[in-house]
């Protein structure tokens, strides 16, 4: 095949950085191989809504080798990087090995427990399809163990939420967990009134939305608090169990504990031989290559990239994009032997929604809240969204979920067994 | 309160039955509790869309407790019914216990493997929407690991579908399959062509869809056949393994196998003392009380009821129906010290969908096939489809589906990991 002589790049990662950087190469005379450990690439910033019952897992995301099924170039692999041999230009995977001309590493990041990786069980973190099942398990489990409760106290164990982390994860969870207990779920139940939980976020910092500037951070805890959320500032969590969380001296007995404090990056940038930040992202040069190696670029979560105003580039997914399309241009430079450009960070804004009708919008001089940055909000997640069809059925749903407060994703599926810890040979009913 | 004082009526199962039960009970003088261990009723007959990645679970699912918010005597529990105590007239939960004055059983059948319960690890059945999430990973999963062979024979077992059991769900997978394989897929692959799978569709009785008219089993055979099935009957399965399928003397390599053959009822029926079919279904009174307890009623998959005619009443929807809108009127003259009336089956027809554009339908006297029974059976389904925002999700899917040929929820989700038997160091795509 003529194809054969051409240089081979290897992309690990189908995220935002990955597979914006595959399609920017679609006319570069290259092969490429995409690499993910899921069939999918997934519309990370509407994945809370899949863990709250809101839309269905394939709503947010779409096949890989789909979206790239006209890119002839291009061959998807489901597998899992395990190493890296820079020297031999080799990738390992769990199936099998690539070698490489070319490698973009566009892993990301997953959450962390700061060294506490015994809270994992019993405060699961969001950043997988399978995370937001198992977060919504937790969730509607929980109303559904606090309906079998004959003991009060038991059941405002289950009816107490606490969600770890102020940053846009975390204020999306809270307000959309009091929204599902103020407006989606009180009529059905029988033996309590699911208006009677209480929503905790509890944040180590002194606000929430730290990287918001501070006046939209006070409007996000106002809207939250009105959306009846427990907003805890400056104190943070030093301890979680089964049965709750500890904060110092205080306590809150919690079956239903979800993490979105921390963030680490993906394991595989240690294998690059070159300075991580304290988070584990790789410090890449200007243009996103590593030191020695202009043939390996890291981006996206993964990569530490200062800008030229000494702050860092956010982990967002506009500015993974951003490197995708970046690395692509660094490619095709080093293909025609020519240096390539610095990468320079375009920061259009940033917004986060709260709930029903909250959220908050930063577009650098201009800022907003509330009902019109919920709206804005809205219409640019839809806009950016994945896929034609997906773009109609999350109008659809969220139409009607606007209309008559209903969620419509409110199956529990999944492997996992609901924690059973109830009192265990009551007599339910019979009264 | 008021209401204690009324008779208690625990319905043991949220599938068809016993969810008709309780609607039909709505204004009667009853507390009524129903219990099912999923949170959702489940439209099984769209189940294999969603096994083969045509329909999202929420799609086909709604919350127990939404559909029946409403209905004020009515109280929901997540839970798994282990015991029941016809004496003392409890039931035993995996969280307490419930005492009853009138009991309907109506927990179904689940799939069984004929004393072959290692089968069940290498050809998973279908039932719960866990199950289908598990085909739906399988499916996926074997396209994705033929894509990562080197080797022409590894690649062959990956791409050999077999499908155990000619009923309708064995009918549906192996056409669903067949269409993923001819029209979904062939673009997106670029190492091997995905309309080089096989799918056999294995039977031991004489023909497929037994329960059809002779007729229409030859015409969905000839079907089958047209969409690229490999049919074969008239020989039992004697072993499965990781590695594929036996049949006597003849042996087929396959890494996917699914199961669609054998049924068996729940094992609740045992424990009410009274006498079993083969299947395990409990033999019933004419009104599907249970000898010598007039408050017990048995209805649906459960229950082994024979017609006037001699002929059992089928295991499908319509009939667990029409025995649960029964079950109520005997609760109904029982409550009112008056004698139950028998139950009668009415059959209103039966047909079996087999891949885009074809199908079966008998309606007694009229009997078609092929495209317009195609269009028959969409519409009854989506006519039946419960919840007024899922038919239109459903309908909105399936437009897209037939117009674009693609499928909407080809995301793979869940815990277990993809079966890994594949080449150990083979280097990928490094030619």
């Amino acid at each position: 095949m003529g194809e054969v002589a051409l240089p081979h790049v290897v992309i690990l990662g189908g995220g935002f950085g990955g597979l914006w950087a595959t399609r920017a190469l679609a006319s570069a005379p290259v092969r490429i191989t995409l690499v993910d450990r899921t069939n999918h690439h997934l519309f990370q910033p509407l994945l809370y809504q899949v863990a709250t019952a809101g839309l269905s897992a394939p709503d947010i995301a779409a096949p890989l080798r789909h979206i790239l099924h006209r890119q002839r170039n291009v061959t998807v692999l489901l597998g899992e990087a395990s190493g890296i041999d820079l020297a031999a230009k080799r990738v390992t995977l769990d199936h099998g090995s690539l070698d490489y001309d070319y490698l973009v590493v566009a892993t990301g990041a997953t959450h962390a427990y700061f060294g506490h990786d015994d809270w994992a069980a019993h405060a699961p973190g969001l950043k997988t399809l399978d995370d937001a099942l198992a977060i919504r398990r937790r969730i509607l489990t929980a109303f559904e163990a606090a309906e079998r409760e004959d003991d009060s106290a038991a059941r405002a164990a289950w009816m107490n939420f606490v969600v770890i982390g102020g940053g846009p994860t975390g204020v999306e969870l809270a307000g959309t967990l009091a929204e599902i207990a103020r407006h989606t779920l009180p009529r059905e139940f029988r033996r309590y009134d699911p208006r009677s939980a209480q929503i905790h976020l509890l944040e180590a910092g002194p606000r929430v939305l730290a990287a918001m500037p501070e006046s939209l951070s006070q409007s996000a805890r106002t809207q939250l608090e009105r959306l009846g959320v427990n907003v805890r500032t400056g104190q943070a969590v030093t301890a979680i169990d089964a049965d709750g969380v500890t904060l110092g001296t205080t306590r809150i007995e919690s079956r239903s504990v979800l993490w979105a404090a921390g963030v680490a990056a993906s394991p595989l940038g240690r294998q690059l031989g070159v300075a991580l930040d304290r988070a584990g992202r790789v410090e890449v040069q200007p243009d996103l290559s590593i030191e020695g190696h202009p043939e390996v670029c890291v981006i996206g979560d993964l990569a530490h990239v200062v800008q030229s105003n000494g702050q860092p580039v956010p982990g967002i997914a506009p500015a993974a994009k951003q490197m995708g399309t970046h690395v692509a241009t660094v490619i095709r430079a080093r293909l025609r032997g020519q240096p390539a450009k610095p990468f320079r960070y375009r920061d259009y804004g940033n917004l986060a929604t709260i709930g029903r009708m909250a959220a908050v919008v930063d577009l650098g001089r201009l800022k907003f809240s509330g009902l019109l940055a919920w709206w804005f909000w809205l219409a640019a997640h839809i806009f950016f969204l994945i896929g034609f069809r997906n773009r109609i059925v999350v109008m659809l749903d969220w139409a009607w979920s606007y209309w008559s407060y209903q969620r419509n994703a409110r199956i529990i599926v999944g492997c996992e067994q609901p924690a059973s810890k109830s009192s265990d040979d009551s007599r339910i009913g019979s009264e």
